[in-house]
């Protein structure tokens, strides 16, 4: 039996996520396996931890990529802070917020929800009032809201949570390896990340870390967390957890992938934290330069993702027309979400494709497919204006 | 900031899994990636589905590759069908069969075991007298059992189940890509297996299949199921439900680990089902033989897995010595489990390494180590025993 060989399209990946991957991650990742209890992989595990602790700006022990994707991670911190009956506020302002609401239903926590419209923040003193009229246990929110493109502050509400007793948690799905998260200086007591946005490994793994508040109410919990397979008690006894020298098993660690995220930590300390922060300022700076010049705009009104931009699709433009015309052309970026699907795209601008080539070859691909619908511009003034940026901050 | 480069060992992987990863699989997963909702990797998708059925030998329409590693599958069988208050009977002969019951246990489900000692398997006319006790919604059991070795009938437990009105789910990770696993014929209603054993690929991934039984339950449940990232409503609503004609997006698919997979089981439908079965048996007899050639004896009572060698440590030879001599020369063999801890050792032929030269290697490598330990045996007889086995297959 002869099967094909599989042979995929090389493109550049200018949706949400995965972007671009680094060769050098790649080429990790093919490196031959070995046991996921051999001495070598448990060296690679604390390697692992101790530069994602570094990434995370962090002391905290219990720092580590889950075997799953994102979504995992997000769904770990959840089931393992909350058991039925307990009161959780979150923090909508997007997909990713309901979605968080949507999980934490799921441990039969009472969930309250604190909502802005999209594009979007909740000014922190919302969840002021919310906790002053009743306490919660947790208020879980999103940093970076890769539905709208919206910053939301996390620190002011990290310390109102603590102020009423609450524990926060927060998905960093897209701002982590593109923005600071300063898990320590800012009191957050659980974040989630992945591993495909702008930490620029392939996707598959879900980067967590939790502080000593939140490892004490998971080791005070009256129920067993429930989820075996994320139960975080369990997890720790194969990561270690700080105390014992001794690894448990619990799953077989996903050892490839573990490669590649190790590799991806690597060049993003070896970059440095400041200089990959500013690199993705300077590409949203330069990309938002090139659509203004098409007479484009955003969509997101309050502090925007420097490494999501969402933006509005012009009139008498089709959104899917333009989005196979970049497609042939081997370039992807993504549609709106839920309520602004043909209204908006999301284009990343994460990792390695955060940089003046992938921002110029979109830009011009974008003028391409923008006239071809009719739509009237200054042919050559996104290039420019974007190439402009780039060189005045030379 | 420089960090230090990956740089594993190259090991023989001859433990419970990960085996040796087949250098194609490496190149595959190392190919750039693509966003997981590009056409082009909806057809990868679609491919990776079609060939899991062939390897399951169902025509299944829900059967994919989840997104974490066999452990997660396992769980996913059990919350998606089982509910609070639902009879489930679980089959217990080892480790794995004791953690099947632990995670239905967190599903709020009764669960009843059935038990056979360590190296044993359940006669199933035990799951008979117990569903003739009383009724169950779901049997649940493990067909190959890692921590004893032991291959548990799975066929007749099908029959008697639903002639009860239960569903029937089984943990096949080592078994599945060398033993039959034949879902359609045997009228299995679940399955879980991984990636990184005989079917050869990293772990990472674990393929599950559910036939139209689950499927029904599972879609008719009175409550959601309790993991949003384990809904199978919500996985296949991504991967395509066998209906609509559209992708919905779910979690972020783990592209490099789907293009391991595909490829991996490309590499065995090329081999043929027939072939790969017929392969692990001959280097389990080889292996065997060349056990028996330096007086050592199989742990395991009932019927034997080939691929997993449950090996009893003679009398005055330390295990973690030994396993620390095959180490130094690459050779990753594993310790026993539980109960058998410092007793056994667990020895797996699976994937590329059931073949003559890592099962000449490791009897050659054991034998010297044997004998560093004082221990008495015939020089060679081994490495002769295991190639007259090969000898006379030809």
């Amino acid at each position: 039996m002869r099967l094909p060989e599989l042979n995929p399209p090389v493109r550049l990946l200018m949706g949400p996520g995965p972007s671009n991957t680094d060769p050098r991650i790649l080429r990790a990742m093919s490196t031959p396996v070995i046991g996921h209890l051999d001495p070598a992989f448990l060296q690679i595990m604390d390697e692992t931890m101790a530069w994602l602790r570094q990434v995370y700006q962090t002391k905290n022990h219990h720092t580590v990529p889950m075997s799953a994707t994102g979504s995992a991670g997000i769904e770990a911190m959840l089931v393992n802070l909350l058991e039925p009956g307990d009161d959780v506020i979150v923090g909508i302002i997007g997909y990713f917020g309901q979605r968080m609401a949507e999980v934490a239903s799921r441990t039969g926590a009472n969930v309250r929800i604190i909502e802005a419209p999209y594009g979007e923040i909740i000014p922190p003193e919302r969840f002021e009032e919310e906790l002053r009229r009743k306490p919660a246990k947790l208020v879980a929110l999103v940093h970076a809201e890769t539905s709208t493109g919206a910053l939301q502050p996390v620190a002011e509400v990290a310390e109102i949570a603590h102020r009423y007793g609450a524990l926060i948690a927060i998905d960093c799905v897209t701002s982590l390896g593109g923005l600071p998260v300063k898990i320590d200086e800012w009191e957050i007591d659980a974040a989630a990340s992945c591993s495909q946005k702008c930490l620029g490994a392939p996707p598959g793994l879900s980067p967590v870390t939790f502080g000593p508040r939140a490892i004490e109410v998971i080791q005070s919990r009256k129920q067993k967390v429930q989820s075996w397979y994320l139960d975080l008690n369990l997890l720790f006894a194969y990561w270690g957890d700080g105390k014992a020298n001794t690894r448990v098993f619990h799953h077989t660690g996903p050892v490839s992938m573990i490669y590649a995220i190790r590799e991806a930590l690597r060049i993003v300390l070896e970059e440095g934290l400041e200089a990959r922060f500013a690199r993705h300022q300077l590409a949203h700076q330069a990309f938002v330069a090139g659509l203004e010049a098409m007479g484009l705009t955003l969509f997101t009104k309050g502090p925007r993702l420097p490494m999501l931009n969402v933006v509005n699709i012009p009139e008498g433009v089709d959104d899917l027309t333009l989005r196979k015309r970049l497609l042939e052309l081997d370039i992807e970026i993504s549609g709106g979400f839920g309520p602004l699907a043909g209204k908006t795209w999301r284009i990343g601008l994460m990792g390695v494709n955060a940089a003046m080539k992938p921002v110029i070859t979109l830009l011009s691909a974008m003028e391409q497919a923008l006239v071809e619908q009719g739509y009237k511009l200054e042919r050559g003034a996104a290039v420019s204006a974007a190439t402009a940026v780039y060189q005045s901050a030379k």
